[in-house]
């Protein structure tokens, strides 16, 4: 059998098969297009590069050519990097980190909006970013059927697809076929005032098929691929990693003594990054088994916990891994294959499912203020770093959420507790533990003045501490207006300023 | 029959009947009690004010006395009035209003916890607030199987009575007796891993019991009372009021034309306030019918859609009324039986079924900034003022979620649209809609430099509107380290700082 026909099995699509630049012929100037791809997985790795060409000679011949992209979430150079770097990009939506693109951001090139990632399928849907003219998506296969088998990362490709006029689809062979099975796709959740409940109680429970539906006869474009996804390496988990990672664990194991806690804990999730990751790894040597995952994005550290059997089973809409842990994935897919489920972005990140099951939310933050506001995007209040992606779904929703940073960045010129977030993402509404390699705080059931004594004497670095100590009295004695959360504030946003002038948040 | 067989159907029970005075004796200094009451309905009347002088005849003793005090919202001036006065309130959460207990708080002398409303029933369950030592409730009556049936507000009850140790029934009998039957509870939503969904897919559907049960061992003191709830009047719509809930109701009119949403609109929230009750006065008029509520809280707006045959039903945690509205509630409440249900506040605040109903929410601010931030809590960033209460819920899982406020305040001194919000308490990433008297500005699918152009032209007012371009403007240009949310660090809260100084935020 053919590539094609192994991996295009329905024949009539088969006629669509076509070279990415022609395929990048469907895709206009003043477009809105929805791209597939969330963390580095599932996005399509060869239309964007003939459309970023084509943005290109039009440039060249003084013509606009200029797109709306939405996206799961982050998707990889040969997708947002090379779209960015022909500057085609006008909108996008939500979340980003290639850092080109994010130099078009920060450089007022490109518009982003910044959205929770449980709003994009449902706003996709409602209508909120106006029409899809074109989703581009990346694809293991398409069965006899016509309907599509999703590669490492689902997203908000199942909305994409419905949403857009006309659907190019990437058919990536270097994706395994043995994906086929993983995914679980429940068509349409609907529009209110026609929802249902998500009858998901488990994070294991299959409600939906494992195929994507999508009406042929938008399916412009057939493309085949043979790259694999971003794969980019973990660092190995650092001394403050590691102590960070250790103060969550000693507090599961406390709060599972208390009975307050199943032994086998609360479905885990983990937001991107090191550090969240070393928590993971942490719990592969911890007392708990038959652990669970209800995540977005499932990384190496989640991985090995299945593989090494101490987790049982794992939600996430996205499979995100360093080139060994993709390696472990493949050698062991048939062992994973009924232990790792993929859903579309709007039910891993559901608020319902979340609270309901009771998951248990990490994720890494930039900044922490006393008063337990979270800044998880923007440094030093302008700049825009990743995005939101899901941590305010979690967040908001979980039973425990742990907010986890290293108490300092640049060599102790910038303090991760701050008087006052430059950003707010997560409000002191939201934000039960701040988490550093110098301690941790539990926020929950204290008022801010209670709080903030907290988080600078358990997370501040011993650099910081007397500079913040000195804010919050000075703050307490100055204050007029009201004691609830005192503030100086022509001195609240200070350390960012000083940090701006000067490279250092320390006062010398 | 008399009084106390009436409404203490329950023979075993009436052996409970007391004293205030004497029902306060179950309540110690450094206790925790769970107070029933949510919006100046359905709070104690008589036990808290016994509480208040048995504090003061301990003070006067030099003794200390203080308790901390979970309600389900704001209660009244002989609930939270007295016992801030007696000054023995250590700790206090959620959402309140009466102005001597913001006071105590914005005095440093009581510890205040402003909660997401929705979070409050299941973190008193999970454990999350330490132990409850007592609840004290108000009801209409106890049935014969000692069922409590509440009176005009549920808010936390249904969970305090769980939580607590013992528990002290204030059986008010100035609330009608009618009110039996319009309740809906659930007995126990459970705690993770073991909660299923919730099964409300229509606004009015009832998936519980008319009646809240309780251990009847728990019950240790029964206590008469016969005055009504706070029932505060309400300003008719002023100019503003009605400017702004013209341009939310030609916004309807817009989207149902469009077929982006249905005839009857979807269910309506409207929080506490003037503002937010002269829009649902607007629909009085407005060509929508068999309108539905999905609200916390119940006002005089709402109730008069109702009799005039306007909206079909209702649901909320409590009944907030203005006398004459409550007089008719009171005459039309055979009408009003199977069109208003009342359910514990964690299902009327609940993200799960906020989100499948798809709720437009409607919310008062204080202050928004030209980013979309949402200031709803804090009077120049240290002075709490009411709370969050439930806007936080509503606005993350709303279809359509609007923050309304007159553009200026204090007869022009204060802006309402700033550089930066001086608290966040709903971030860019929640705020869809911002509507002054100016104006509406509509924020989804637009990065912040787009709406910060929206919001100072349409919603700001004159007198501010330069010297908004002005911050706006050179923020851009002074931008060093990225334009995606320009910012001028030193100055962004400069606004509340010259109010501070000057009593005005307009540069002379």
């Amino acid at each position: 059998m053919t590539q094609a026909a192994e991996r295009v099995r329905h024949a009539g699509l088969r006629d669509k098969i076509m070279s990415a630049e022609q395929a990048a012929d469907f895709i206009q100037n003043g477009m809105t297009v929805a791209v597939s791809g969330f963390t580095g997985a599932g996005y399509p790795k060869a239309v964007p590069t003939a459309i970023a060409e084509k943005a290109k000679a039009a440039h060249g011949r003084g013509e606009a050519f200029a797109i709306g992209v939405v996206t799961g979430a982050s998707t990889a150079p040969e997708c947002d990097g090379v779209l960015a770097a022909a500057n085609c990009v006008s909108f996008r939506s939500p979340f980003q980190s290639d850092p080109t693109l994010r130099n078009g951001i920060n450089a007022g090139n490109t518009a982003y909006q910044d959205m929770h990632l449980s709003h994009v399928e449902q706003q996709m849907r409602q209508g909120f970013y106006g029409a899809f003219d074109v989703a581009v998506i990346e694809a293991v296969a398409i069965t006899e059927e016509g309907k599509i088998i999703p590669a490492m990362g689902i997203g908000h490709m199942n909305e994409a697809v419905k949403a857009a006029k006309k659907v190019i689809i990437e058919v990536n062979t270097a994706q395994n076929a043995q994906l086929e099975g993983m995914h679980d796709i429940v068509h349409d959740i609907g529009v209110p005032p026609y929802r249902q409940p998500i009858p998901l109680v488990g994070p294991f429970d299959r409600i939906g098929a494992p195929y994507m539906e999508c009406d042929l006869d938008k399916i412009v474009a057939i493309v085949f691929t043979d790259s694999g996804d971003r794969n980019s390496k973990f660092a190995d988990p650092d001394d403050n990693s590691k102590r960070i990672a250790a103060q969550i664990i000693d507090f599961f194991n406390h709060e599972v003594k208390a009975g307050r806690l199943p032994k086998n804990l609360l479905p885990l999730q983990s937001g991107v990054g090191n550090v969240a990751n070393a928590v993971l790894a942490g719990l592969l040597d911890a007392p708990f088994d038959d652990l669970t995952g209800y995540t977005e994005v499932l990384q190496d550290g989640m991985l090995d916990l299945i593989i090494a059997g101490k987790m049982k089973s794992a939600s996430a809409t996205a499979l995100s891994f360093s080139p060994d842990a993709l390696q472990r994935f493949n050698d062991n897919i048939e062992f994973l294959r009924d232990k790792i489920v993929l859903r579309p972005m709007e039910y891993t990140n559901s608020p319902e499912v979340i609270r309901r099951l009771g998951v248990i939310g990490m994720n890494a933050m930039i900044e922490a203020d006393i008063y337990g506001n979270v800044n998880s995007t923007h440094v030093m209040g302008t700049k825009m770093m990743n995005g939101i992606g899901g941590s305010g779904d979690f967040t908001r929703n979980a039973f425990f959420s742990f907010f986890v940073s290293p108490s300092v960045a640049k060599d102790g010129a910038i303090s991760c507790i701050v008087p006052m977030v430059s950003h707010h993402d997560h409000t002191e509404h939201d934000v039960m533990f701040i988490v550093t390699e110098q301690g941790m705080a539990d926020l929950r059931g204290k008022a801010p003045r209670q709080r903030a004594k907290l988080i600078i004497e358990n997370c501040a670095h011993p650099d910081y501490r007397d500079q913040l100590r000195d804010y919050f009295d000075r703050a307490e004695k100055a204050e007029k207006v009201g004691l609830h959360t005192p503030h100086l504030l022509a001195e609240a946003l200070s350390w960012h300023q000083r940090f701006v002038e000067t490279g250092d948040m320390r006062v010398k």
